[in-house]
């Protein structure tokens, strides 16, 4: 089968390598139907993160079921699935509390399972699931092939979006500033706005990304940064901060800006992953009484609370998708996102 | 009047000064019933966090007011106050969203407030007190006098205490952990118990504390400490670990004690004053997804919900004080709580 590598920083290859099968009996096999490329996908691709080489990639899937193993019983041949970016058993501590990302067994695509059994790249025709009853949600037939896109969402960007605004504590009334117009970013947004924020803030200075982020929800567009972007949020508000920020970047100064965009007591959600120095700086966080939650998105716990939404077209999260190639030009999607020629590439094995 | 003074670490004297005057209308002159110690004094006195001498001490009282300024409309001479350890007008956006430990005027006993004016120390015979009406609590007559030790700990501790387990997001049901079993950390058991959590683990090794901590709501004590202590949590609770934790030290170790000790997608709640090198590990935050939040206590905030059960006795946080001595005395209340021979020193002017 088809499957995606990175071979050194910048060189994307789609290769051929053999099929997956069926290694545990709580396995299942998915015949790939969208793949797609993640902002964190970037950070290796950009050298900036250092990973062996070739590297299986990634990690955000929608398919349907070719096998199971003996031990699934919640998925069967044929159902359509969408798969977290990570792997959990759903039945540890952290997975009942609703954090899966911080399951006792967590595994990723394109590594090995917890019980040191590889896993493929999701960027490919083909992918073994471990613990498929904890990690695979069904998606109940029919729905519209259109709705492709929005469910892939769901599988990694969508849910990070939505963990960011919970993490903030966004609720209704609140004023939101989001901080990074990546597809993340701009899923903030669009949790934010349906977790009843009154005004919400996008920091973003591309006009298609600005545009998407008002069609999503934003009421206003900040394109400064620093220090300059919190004097125009101040001005917005009438010399308010906000109440919660989403930290949808990773970087020190985007953590800062989310930092210094909220009033004493306000909270930041962060979900992008730590690169470059990101760090908390615990004496402006305790003298300002700002609290900070995050992490790697509970997709798997948010995925039935968005799913019904996104079959009934109340939302749609995969817009943030604006360009979509067949599996054989994968890099291209990489280097469209790298050129932000595109916010997120979608890629059909 | 009488005052103290901090000259170089462990040296306190109490000495004669002038009375404080008001010196702007939104003043009031307090003379002070109780003040006391508090951990954070502990810092300079051991030399650990310098700061400049003489200095001034500290920053809890309760008295009854002296005199008030043409601007104050809240309090009026014969009121018994609580006067929180931090001034705040209580109307700029932090404080309106509950968080007066982050106003806009922010100002401390010992110092100087917004306007550059000075404040002196608590730990002395009368005190001015900036934003009157802003920072004072009235306690509505008559009471016992056998609860100011309770009152006097709503200036700080009990609050501090209080603000853990609410930057912890303790609710029903919780199993919390209690990182520090000073005042401040015992009075963090009683509020997590206060707030409905259904195990309260306070980590002490002194039994006076553990008895106090168990009088408080404690339903296990842990004296392991490290990695020791997170085994002896899992022990308890059949291999899981805490749904929040309250931070009451302010150390490099007391912070890893608490992020330790609760599971995936855990909260901690931090009071201590960062010292020592505590920081925020994101790296650990962001993949376990544990949210943190806290600071120096919205006192001024937290009174009003907490003083009725003080005065019904539903709540006894003045048990928190086992050494009670003159002011004179202050340099005795000072080196009981550093040599852990007392938990906590109340002074009577």
């Amino acid at each position: 089968m088809k499957s995606t590598f990175l071979h050194a920083p910048g060189d994307i290859r789609v290769e051929e390598v053999p099929q997956p099968h069926i290694l545990a009996p709580s396995d299942a096999i998915v015949r790939v139907t969208a793949a797609c490329v993640c902002g964190s996908d970037l950070w290796p691709y950009r050298g900036v993160r250092a990973i062996g080489h070739p590297t299986s990639m990634r990690h955000e899937l929608v398919g349907v079921v070719e096998e199971v193993g003996a031990e699934v019983s919640t998925v069967k041949p044929g159902d359509f699935v969408i798969s977290p970016f990570s792997f959990s058993d759903n039945t540890c501590q952290s997975c009942r509390a609703g954090f899966p990302s911080a399951c006792d067994h967590l595994a990723f695509f394109g590594s090995t399972d917890s019980a040191g059994l590889p896993t493929g790249g999701a960027q490919s025709e083909f992918a073994r699931i471990p613990m498929a009853d904890g990690s695979l949600v069904v998606v109940p037939a029919p729905f519209d092939d259109a709705l492709v896109p929005a469910l892939l969402s769901l599988a990694d960007v969508m849910s990070t979006g939505h963990h960011a605004a919970v993490s903030a504590g966004v609720g209704p009334g609140d004023v939101a500033v989001v901080v990074g117009d990546g597809a993340v970013g701009l899923s903030g947004v669009l949790a934010a706005a349906r977790l009843g924020a009154e005004r919400v803030i996008a920091m973003s200075r591309h006009q298609d990304r600005s545009d998407l982020a008002r069609a999503f929800g934003a009421t206003d567009v900040v394109a400064e940064r620093g220090e300059a972007g919190i004097a125009a949020i101040r001005e917005l508000l009438g010399g308010d901060l906000a109440d919660a920020a989403l930290e949808c970047v990773g970087t020190e100064q985007s953590m800062d800006q989310a930092i210094g965009s909220v009033r004493g007591g306000g909270r930041v959600g962060y979900v992008g992953v730590p690169v470059g120095g990101s760090r908390l700086p615990i004496g402006v966080l305790f003298s300002r009484n700002i609290t900070v939650g995050g992490g790697m998105a509970p997709a798997r716990h948010y995925i039935p609370e968005l799913l019904p939404e996104v079959l009934s077209g109340a939302i749609d999260p995969g817009r943030v998708f604006d360009l979509e190639l067949s599996l054989d030009d994968a890099a291209e999607g990489y280097a469209a996102m790298d050129e932000r020629r595109a916010i997120k590439s979608l890629l059909r094995p």
